[in-house]
């Protein structure tokens, strides 16, 4: 099946050793009457030369600590500095003694979760992995209601604070479980979507939301620690993702980047399903965008018993084509307690595959059996019985929230379709085909084909890339040439809005059968239909 | 005679308006659905285009401010920025009402006297000056031992606390006077020796006086107000001048850029006579620059009477070659309490013209009349009896008072003559002499050739320059060309360390007398000598 996590990020982190936060030893002589030099251009030339760069840069606060250091450790000293815009820039000046470790962070600043890495510089591995609820979820469940509270008197900086002091309380949890000072992490990047990366920046988000939604900004760029209240090296560099716009964030950005699709001639689709259902089409030449409302149906919250993915959570569903018997599978082997995305997908297909649904997506009475339930009118399948599950009541399936999958999955197709008309592209042309996000670690493909979510296109092109939120600013912070293709990924896209136009409805329509009006462009899903009927 | 000191800061002022620090509206149109650039990518794009220039900076505490004050003006607004490295940096942004001017300010950082000027940015022309003397003078007059204290516990802290607060308060003596508020200072410019500009920046200046006397940096560049705690707009820039070494300091490539010398094909001379006799030599081609002790004996300290150039301070004096009656003028026109350094020059000339003391500076008993007093052994001459004195008590001048000024005006002739020798190049090719300082502003050239001080060029050629390290920083602070030639400058100076061998003390001795024994070296004085006897 897919590749797992781990195996992910391995994959993600680039052989090469290019980093741009780095120690070296600058190549120095001691003072003399014939070179007078001052000890700040001493240090500066040294660097020069093991950096084969022109510019190397140190703040007033280094200034004075070079006088003592230097002479203590007569001018054989490490520097550790972070690269930017050919210009390398002086973060600390260390005793040679001191050959302790030099540690980064990644940070997937999510609307939900906040998740924080731990990664050694230099041996580019990965240490440590903490993650959290984020905290502004206290104030506002959903980025709207955040938005709203910003407004308010005081909003903007306890929306912030909140976020900020979670992440430093995160931080300081990693040093003491590592038995490291935090003064050891010298670096860190950041992504996240539009609003999110606003919080972490102290920005109000007020326009991201408005008519002609317009963020702040586009390109924070490179910050130091210290003007964001990291608990980390005062100096360290913080590296902000960019965004295209309010609704195409940084987080985004780094899964294009994570992917990989840049770097290969062939085209490839990234679709990652989160609040939006955002799809990125493209190569190493065009990069093409959009994102659109899709996503809400397929996690926790619309379907009855919709969950996140979680301990209890059914990601597997089978159900026998001959006996019609229903197996699950639950996250963590337990009783269930709830469905989760890609768990609602599988059942959703098996229940087509075995005729329990039609293919418009309506429960058939007499294929149900005793797992039938109807109250008020409305019909139920019943997932687990309440003798089975984790709740001790029966765990269900109802008719709208079967309709709201079919409206999710024919939306989802839809702009999968609509812009690869664009281009135009087909969809056989598409060599890789990336399924992001918690979601696309879990989802089986061959049962998102079989709904039609996806196209009908051989299971070897997709790909599941788990966290690319994560795993493209682990990139970034560990790789130069990866870094500056952030900027190049985010200046090429073409961003494209949805027009939900006639021409979209109708394609909408088309799709709103399982797997599709046109059984033509599910040709694979014929065949297991076939075989059962 | 020389230029006033108000001609000489027209002239350094330059005419092409090429500021670094300036005030711009750059060209915008506010977001659409078409165009969903956000606020400070809309800002720098709108910048670029009216700055014709690659790179906008705007640091992160501006961005939140962009939201606001962008909407607020219907994207019409002021952007007020400086450049550096090709790079424009946002300092602030104004509605486009607010027509209000923006101010820079000049500093002369003297170890004894404090200088700053205010400057409109926009106008190019002085509003205002003020001078104090510099508050360290309470932890020590002289800069060894601040430099000692420096080292003590705390006590770099306090000399610089001290330094930064007395500036403070008369940048808000300048603000009230003129009724504008600090923050319309947006930019500073700072010149002084390598000492003061250490203490300035708050850098230990311990290894400046030890061998083999190295600073703590050599190139400060542009720093920010709200890094060094000055009360202007804490986002303006503060050019610090640079240093060639401990010796060579940012005062005097001040003055090398005040003199417009590397701007000429003709080969000039720079002397500024302060502490140290700092001498430099040069044209758009190549400088030359050498510093050698030679100013204690010219300023208050160590002819007995001696005092710095003040109310009450003799600057001229005239003898009668015929009656042998002695004249004096003071500065402000008072009773005479004292000598200044040109003061002492004219007197010693005149003494000697009118053959009062002979070619070694020995008093001639005969000549001296009634002003001749012997106390313990020791001759002196009375420059104003008691009952014409401002102290009530004579003003004399003592045989070691002459001997110690002819000392000086030796080595300075040596030095003169050394650095000359080295490159080579005979005194009569040199174009321009131009003499800094406050000693500078008050010498009687004639008088300097007649002891035998400076060579005996025609008189034309010298140039008196006032306070060159003030004329140099307000250059720098109002033209990108003159801050840009600060670098060129300091890079391009060969600084030649004077080495007291025997060439050089034969030269010395040789240049212990009035004017000097080779007398073919000095025919204008001969020539008036004559004319006496």
């Amino acid at each position: 099946m897919f590749p797992s996590k781990t195996e992910s990020l391995q994959k993600d982190t680039p052989g090469a050793h290019d980093p741009w936060i780095t120690r070296v030893r600058p190549k120095m002589t001691p003072p003399s009457l014939k070179d007078n030099t001052a000890d700040a251009e001493r240090l500066v030339k040294g660097l020069k030369t093991v950096l084969h760069e022109q510019n190397v840069v140190i703040a007033l606060p280094l200034f004075n600590r070079l006088n003592s250091i230097l002479r203590e450790n007569h001018f054989r000293v490490d520097a550790v500095l972070f690269e930017t815009g050919q210009t390398w820039h002086l973060i600390d000046i260390l005793p040679p003694s001191e050959n302790r470790p030099l540690y980064g962070l990644s940070l997937d600043l999510g609307t939900s979760t906040v998740v924080l890495q731990l990664h050694d510089l230099a041996g580019k591995t990965t240490l440590d992995e903490i993650s959290f609820l984020n905290p502004q979820i206290d104030i506002g469940p959903d980025i709207l209601t955040r938005i709203q509270s910003a407004s308010e008197e005081g909003g903007l900086q306890n929306l912030r604070k909140k976020l900020i002091e979670e992440i430093n309380r995160a931080i300081g949890r990693l040093s003491v479980s590592r038995g490291m000072t935090t003064d050891t992490i010298v670096g860190m990047s950041v992504a996240g979507n539009t609003t999110m990366t606003h919080f972490f920046l102290g920005l109000n988000p007020y326009w991201i939301c408005r008519e002609p939604y317009i963020p702040v900004v586009n390109k924070p760029g490179i910050l130091r620690a210290e003007e964001l209240g990291l608990a980390i090296h005062p100096r360290a560099p913080v590296m902000v993702f960019p965004n295209v716009g309010s609704y195409f964030g940084g987080d985004l950005i780094a899964g294009i980047l994570a992917s990989g699709m840049t770097q290969q001639e062939g085209v490839s689709m990234l679709v990652d399903v989160g609040t939006n259902a955002e799809v990125v089409l493209g190569n190493r030449e065009w990069i093409m965008g959009c994102a659109g409302a899709a996503g809400p149906a397929l996690e926790g919250g619309v379907a009855k018993m919709g969950m996140m993915a979680g301990p209890g959570a059914i990601d597997r569903v089978r159900i026998d084509p001959v006996s019609g018997d229903l197996t699950i599978r639950t996250i963590g082997g337990g009783r269930p307690i709830g469905i989760c995305g890609s768990g609602l997908i599988d059942l959703v297909a098996q229940l087509y595959l075995a005729g329990i649904i039609d293919l418009r997506g309506k429960l058939v009475a007499n294929s149900c059996g005793e797992r039938l339930k109807e109250i008020d009118g409305i019909r139920y399948y019943v997932v687990a019985f309440s003798q089975e599950s984790g709740t001790g009541k029966d765990l269900t399936l109802s008719q709208p929230d079967i309709d709201s999958l079919v409206r999710s999955k024919a939306a989802m197709y839809t702009i999968l379709r609509t812009i690869t008309r664009m281009v135009p592209i087909s969809f056989q042309n598409i060599q890789r085909f990336y399924i992001a996000g918690t979601f696309g670690a879990y989802i089986d493909p061959r049962s998102a084909i079989t709904v039609g979510m996806i196209p009908d296109l051989p299971l070897e092109r997709y790909r599941s890339l788990g966290n690319t939120c994560l795993d493209g600013a682990t990139k970034a912070l560990l790789s130069r040439k990866s870094r500056d293709e952030v900027d190049r990924i985010r200046d090429g896209i073409t961003y494209v809005e949805l027009n939900v136009n006639q021409e979209f409805m109708n394609l909408f329509s088309a799709a709103k059968f399982i797997p599709h009006t046109d059984t033509f462009l599910f040709p694979s899903v014929k065949g297991q239909v076939g075989d059962i009927t």
